[in-house]
């Protein structure tokens, strides 16, 4: 039995300067007039997937149960797929089959099955190849929030076929860490791809001092769970509101005084007190 | 008989920095509980009423019926006039009368009747003179949706006397093309005022290479339909999805590349090839 | 009797690149899924809480019947308290008690009443230090805008131990006034602490010209009423859409012009005309 969901998600990379958001507004509610469309984030760095991959899978978990629709996808026009992932918690996923729906729906428990979309009577007529959001993503999802079973879409495709995403891990090494930026936030802050446990592995301890190396640099940090443990100004390791670990600086921009970017290696070492 | 709305699309140039674009929603809200805002966008460059123009013609179409409202307003509190057009295709349009409007009538089928906005029952109390939005056409807009009929606006005016945008058209002259940047947009894709005919008349087919001269420097493209036609990194001539020519790098960005903005000439050539 | 709300306002200096907002809004649907949300502005610059409380101050009359949701909170996972005020007019306001909320409840006739939020059955299980825009404050609205009466947040607190803001006031002195730069918006307008009032108390009217000093600089300028008084590129002193006197250049932007930003002092005396 179908489910028809009362919100459709909307996460993309396309800004909010332009029209391009509001066109795929638009053309949900011209098909879906009772659906609710939730924002998530339009900010996503161009065509960066991995960068919307990571925001799609930390924010899926907060929203009532909907269609998620997600547009970051440097391969509009191309033979890359589109596709719709049934979760195993139920809400759809709907976006080019490029990697960025993947975090996402494990984080729904799981893809349970994959369709691909080709069934072009769902799309907008005189579809281009620029422009999938509007002609394809957002036609499809708003017709998958009325209750139009999955399979409608297309074809179910081989789940070993589905593009995943290669998320580097952090490695821990006896008594440091090598982990990576994997994005920075609106205030500055330096999310890690690493957590609590590792920090934990090699014996460091909310409380602590840890040094942290970005190239040549080395910085000695407090190692705690909120801003506030530390003076205004001073820089901080921190465990997030997504439970990774951040570099952030209380009151201040981590991003802007340790000039770092997404993708960056860090070095997080236990410090050695004394001699 | 006059029609209701459900929907009222907002298009401006306030930023989402400020209140502005809160407080006419929160108005809107106000005279009409049940209506629904669909934001267009509101990062049209400051005043800039070419570019909203645009922007909003090309947005209107792929919008459910309703009211549409549009500010970008550099004359507000001058004795330029506030206007409701009534459009062909039924749907009005309310905002400022410098021709911001005009270009999304003829998208909605042409103007068929012009009203001054004069009827200052309608507005806030204590309207001033320098945030129209919130006191005049958010008010106005809200009635509008819940049935009011058009005439209670204000008087019809002669069409004649609203004001119309000077759109440049590129000039086609035997073997090359004068054209101009008419917007950049989040993408850094430059979209011209050339579509796919022009570019057949001087005698160049999708696949072709063309030139294009931007000042001094002259730049060999592919004239393509999809960026993934040529390699990550290379400029391209592509029919955008709004069926406009736009220069654009695959994966990149053509504004930069080219450090082009808005007004530019641009001339595209067929490309001799041999001697 | 407690009232529900149909609306929940939202302002915070979350930005719209990230997720934050829309994992608010998320959270907030999921417990009060008929809460329309209304948007205020979420640019307010990275943790200045004078900036967020002067905006949501000057929207929040506009704004029909709603909770009022506001998250400036640079002191988020310290002691510092959350608070809901309920406010003379109705509505309740909610956020940190660091003086956000201050000013408008002021401008919502006064805060009656003040509640700490203590009552962690109300919070996102697992509710962290660092995140309670969706730990706390959403649920929180979420659970008010429904009905919830304000004393299930937690206890009441005496109205002497809320934070409120220092906001400086202009000095009049004989001919010349001392004031500051309280904001800059969207188009550089800077808007200053003083009114109509404080002008003509120096002996100033509407089309008198003005002096306005800023450090070393001084400038002519006119005081007028509306951009359109003075030609393109003119700077002026203008009575805001607030009813607050702004410096502002026609079609230009004073921000960048003299060089300004918020907290600036400056000093707007009578011309003297002649020797």
């Amino acid at each position: 039995m179908p489910s028809a969901y009362r919100f459709v998600t909307f996460l993309s990379d396309y800004g909010l300067e332009d029209e391009f958001v509001g066109v795929c507004r638009g053309v949900i509610k011209r098909f879906a007039p009772d659906v609710e469309i939730i924002d998530i984030a339009h900010g996503i760095p161009p065509q960066d997937v991995n960068a919307g991959a990571t925001v799609l899978a930390q924010a899926v978990r907060y929203m009532p149960p909907a269609v998620h629709m997600a547009v970051v996808d440097p391969g509009v026009g191309t033979k890359r797929r589109a596709i719709v992932l049934a979760s195993k918690a139920g809400p759809p996923l709907v976006g080019p089959d490029n990697g960025l729906l993947w975090l996402a729906a494990e984080a729904l428990g799981g893809a349970m099955q994959a369709y691909s979309i080709e069934n072009d009577a769902l799309f907008l007529e005189d579809a281009g190849r620029t422009f999938h959001g509007r002609d394809i993503f957002a036609p499809v999802s708003a017709r998958l929030a009325l209750g139009m079973p999955l399979e409608e879409v297309g074809p179910v495709i081989p789940m070993d076929d589905v593009v995943r995403l290669d998320v580097p891990l952090a490695r821990v090494h006896d008594d440091h860490i090598h982990a990576r930026v994997v994005q920075a936030d609106h205030f500055g802050n330096l999310q890690l791809n690493c957590v609590r446990e590792d920090v934990e592995s090699i014996g460091a301890l909310f409380g602590d001092p840890v040094e942290v190396r970005l190239g040549a640099r080395a910085y000695e940090v407090a190692y705690v769970q909120a801003f506030s443990e530390v003076p205004i100004g001073k820089l901080v390791l921190l465990e997030d509101s997504h439970r990774s670990l951040a570099l952030a600086v209380n009151r201040g921009d981590a991003r802007e005084r340790l000039e770092a970017r997404r993708g960056d290696p860090v070095i997080v070492a236990r410090r050695h007190v004394g001699g």
